[in-house]
């Protein structure tokens, strides 16, 4: 039984977890929650504790979840957890079904390495597997992975390791791109020559399917695959698309008009990123050169805008840092939506 | 003769003019040009020097030009100037007519105060006069007012008056809530009642036609006023509404849909920002609480997103700070756009 | 008994209590704990969620201790916790004595106002009596205390109250102000007539020996007393002193010239501000326009960057926001040292 | 005649030049300032406009002088201009001699590569030679050399040539890198094979007299190198050292007692800079992990603090990212004095 359902529930500090009370009316525990996918309210940046914080909490609170927290709710974007747990309702499939797995935990050398990909690579199967879902009829693997701080950077030499950079901000870059790669590998979008020209630095090369955030908080990276499967009878479903660019409205419209006319949308999933070209649409933007507002933070307000204003909904899912997921200056994208159940 | 046209030039930096090239084959020099409306890479705060940067470039440039400059070009807001200059094409009408006023410099103690809303509202009815516009087709009124610095504040305590507040970014809303109520005076909107609550804090007073921008560059408030004319023939229209919220997609599109099929979009102007009440559809944002990043930077950020994505324009006026100019948490909207014009 | 000694270990990360390690070798255990004061690496201001985050994990792991956590390890600074705990070694008196106490829970309505003055100058009473200190011993008294949110602000005014301020930052000021007049009530410092002058905001009312700091992760103030007492036969002293604008280097050296020659210096706490005159002698300086960096993230770089030079210790307690603790533009001072013990 | 007089103004915005008044009772005008070496208020990063705007001010004004301007005056430093004049009295030498120099434009893909090395230090030497110093005299060279932005790197890339990196913030690093290891050439401190270590980024490679900036607003390096000079009667002298870290409260206290009992302190020059090593005395710092504030802002407020608090001149040259200019956390330091001239 692999049949999931969403609940996205508002937080009101990055520890709070009283949301949970949702399960109750449905006869559902948090020991049942399958995974937390969660977005707080730091910078999203190398010192945003929020995420910590609300790990911590959730965990505590859910110990056999999965947990991921995305920081940055900038601009209209509202801090919230979307907890996947099993339907308890039913309709005609194909539905939603979600696998989970983790990795081992990372040294901080292979950090944005070959290696990290290769460990994605296998938790992505893994988590398919587990849902029942075809590497296929994945429509959107989200990845938590760690970052580099100086006191990391510092432990890698003193073991005689360099690190793929010294730098955490660039660290979590890093990190997201072997994460994406990854995906792309597990669900057959890359091969062994694309990935390496995307640890080169071809950004190119991407997964239409990946959505990748790092964080303090872990040392290994946890994995939440999402799919629609004939073996689910959920009344969730999921379609993934993909924005072009930061203003793509047109992908966004796309995927609202997918949902049935009697469904709810539930969720929406988007990463975003300052184009790396410096402009979008033929005009200049200021995200990568505003030393005061980190770009991560102004693409995730300005992307959270459109999609928020497009659907009536500020706890969305929108991450900062596209890289290899989705084209330059884009990003993967994806919509949770819930049809009438079958009356049981 | 009262016809303006509106165009739109990038600036590859704040003090970067060299988009008036693009009045060259319209056969009209620097000298044409009536007025500046620009958006500027700054914080838009209080130590935003893009802002004078800009202004003295395009004052020096255009000498019988009223300037106005906002701040923040967040997300994917691109640097630009709207240039306003006369219409050298012809439509049959109503058209465009834009005027423009300045008032005498506001002494710093009368800042935010009843002084500076009558001072407005006097600018804003010159203005209209000037362009043969009945107060009641003002579409929209733009406002550049000054800031309170600390500096400043000395000098007013040292002259024995006391300032509205002694606090440099709040002395922003202050100033921009003067104006609005000023124009809505002006435009027939408020009352002496009304403007007396609004100065007492009632956030439910406003003008749908007042876009107000405060800055350090200036000592007196520039105005410019845009409305349709029977007495333009310009191909150049404006349409103006209402953001309820910073959601409010459908305030824009409704905008849009009054450009005639057979007409360019070109220029939005909005104002936006952060819901006092801390939520917005209910789900609680963070842009009030946000202590690294300023509200109306996150403001800017958000909005600009969601009109950019739905219009395609990344140059775009997006002004954050929207007290008294729309509903609390929504903000004045306007569009311009352009039909065929008419072979000479 | 009221010997108390100072130990200061550091902080990892936010939530790192592993610094407990120090108490083994003296005999002592987390139980022991009569304080924490720490210093944790947010910003420091209203959203700074390392506070409730260090605050939690201290308190689960000491659940006698009273805990204050100030925001900010800006510069130089280093993030660290200061455990206060019985002296288990002792040296002719007078030593260190340190008492502690809470208020009740402070409405949101009555925040920056005198019921808070009140209970704060209650507690300081209390926490000075609990350690055998007469009030006119207590060399310094660190507050903490509560601050407003949006949400807190709503909640107030859905009960029919107003806030002092609706602006949370602005709210940090006025909840350390209240704070601090109430020590110098209690202390003695300051009589009603003074009290209510500086409610009125007149920065020329202090306290010398006041040391406050607002955060979100309270609703009652926490009150951390120390003093010499002749009761006390703890090797530890503090010696208070002020500075008397963000430059006075000079009395750092005069309260360092006065720990003994063959004394250890432990620690020193410091408040520090942006001198709201916008000048520090005579220059103008520009924390209080710089809407990039909030005036107290500034104010304890520069200080701790002065105070850190001078000592050698970058894990000082320098905390920003010093509204009536010495003058304006200046803070309060105190210095821990350690004589040789007595040998057992 | 050589002979070389500071003048330090303070800047009431980033484009006020009134200092200039203080020339006139000198005799002196704006034609004969040989250089202007100013701070102003921005973030001293890549989008700050504050130092184009004064540099456009200051060169507008003194059409004979080199230009350098290092942003950022975090916490008590204040902005100001040193004017570097003719000495128009004299004292027993050796005095202040100060010599400048530019080079050709940097093209954008030699930044921090071998030709900006070459290029500064030949005009190093140039402008030593200027002011009769033997290269071994020079005491100070300070430098102001480009940056990259999004623009410049499409630019070169369109071109068909690579940047040393695509990130505008690091790319300040590696220009100030270059021009600091071109001052390390031409005064001899250090070889071609330092040279090409301190380019692989051995940190341990510095030079001890080099203060180098990096900046937008040009496109060539400006050099300014000060020593004193036995064909100088100024009654100016410098003395130059080295911080050994962000504490090093002692260096500048010898550079202090260095200054005649009678003599005048006029002016502090020194760089700062996060410790790479992320620590500080041992101590965990938290500058290069805060993704809000940017390192070079923490460290210009801390090491400012301390000068200030030092010399109780809060307008003293602090300028941040101190690469290969001293050791790594800490940076070169010199100290402008003014003995009592001889009656005329």
């Amino acid at each position: 039984m692999t049949a999931a359902a969403v609940l996205t529930v508002p937080m009101a500090h990055p520890a709070d977890t009283s949301g949970l009370a949702v399960l109750e009316p449905l006869g559902l525990t948090a020991d049942d929650v399958i995974a937390v996918v969660a977005k707080s309210e730091g910078n999203g940046c190398v010192n945003d504790f929020t995420r910590p914080m609300a790990a911590t909490a959730w965990e505590a609170e859910c110990p056999g979840a999965i947990t991921v927290v995305s920081g940055g709710t900038e601009g209209v974007l509202s801090p919230h957890a979307s907890l996947v747990v099993p339907s308890v309702t039913s309709a005609a499939g194909p539905g939603l079904a979600v696998g989970v797995a983790a990795t081992d935990p990372i040294p901080w050398w292979e950090l944005g390495r070959p290696a990290q990909v290769d460990a994605v690579a296998d938790a992505v199967r893994r988590a398919a597997a587990g849902a029942l879902l075809g590497v296929g009829e994945v429509a959107l693997a989200i990845v938590k992975c760690p970052l580099l701080t100086s006191a990391r950077v510092a432990g890698a030499q003193a073991a005689g390791h360099t690190t793929v950079t010294t730098d955490g901000y660039e660290s979590m870059a890093k990190s997201r791109a072997a994460s994406a790669l990854g995906v792309g590998v597990a669900v057959g979008e890359l091969d062994a020559a694309a990935v390496q020209r995307g640890l080169d630095g071809d950004l190119g090369v991407w997964s239409a399917v990946a959505s990748t955030s790092a964080g303090v908080e872990l040392q290994s990276c946890h994995v939440v695959v999402f799919g629609n499967s004939a073996a689910s009878d959920s009344p969730y479903r999921i379609a993934g698309g993909v924005m072009r660019d930061a203003l793509d409205a047109a992908a966004v419209s796309a995927l609202l008009e997918v949902v049935d006319a009697d469904a709810e949308l539930v969720q929406v999933f988007a990463k975003a990123e300052p184009d790396p070209s410096g402009t979008v649409r033929g005009w200049r933007h200021t995200m990568l050169t505003d030393s005061d507002v980190p770009g991560t933070r102004h693409a995730r307000a300005a992307v959270g805008g459109l999609i928020a204003g497009l659907t009536g909904l500020p706890a969305v899912y929108v991450s900062g840092g596209a890289e290899h997921q989705g084209p330059p200056g884009g990003g993967s994208l994806a919509v949770v939506s819930k049809v009438a159940p079958v009356p049981s």
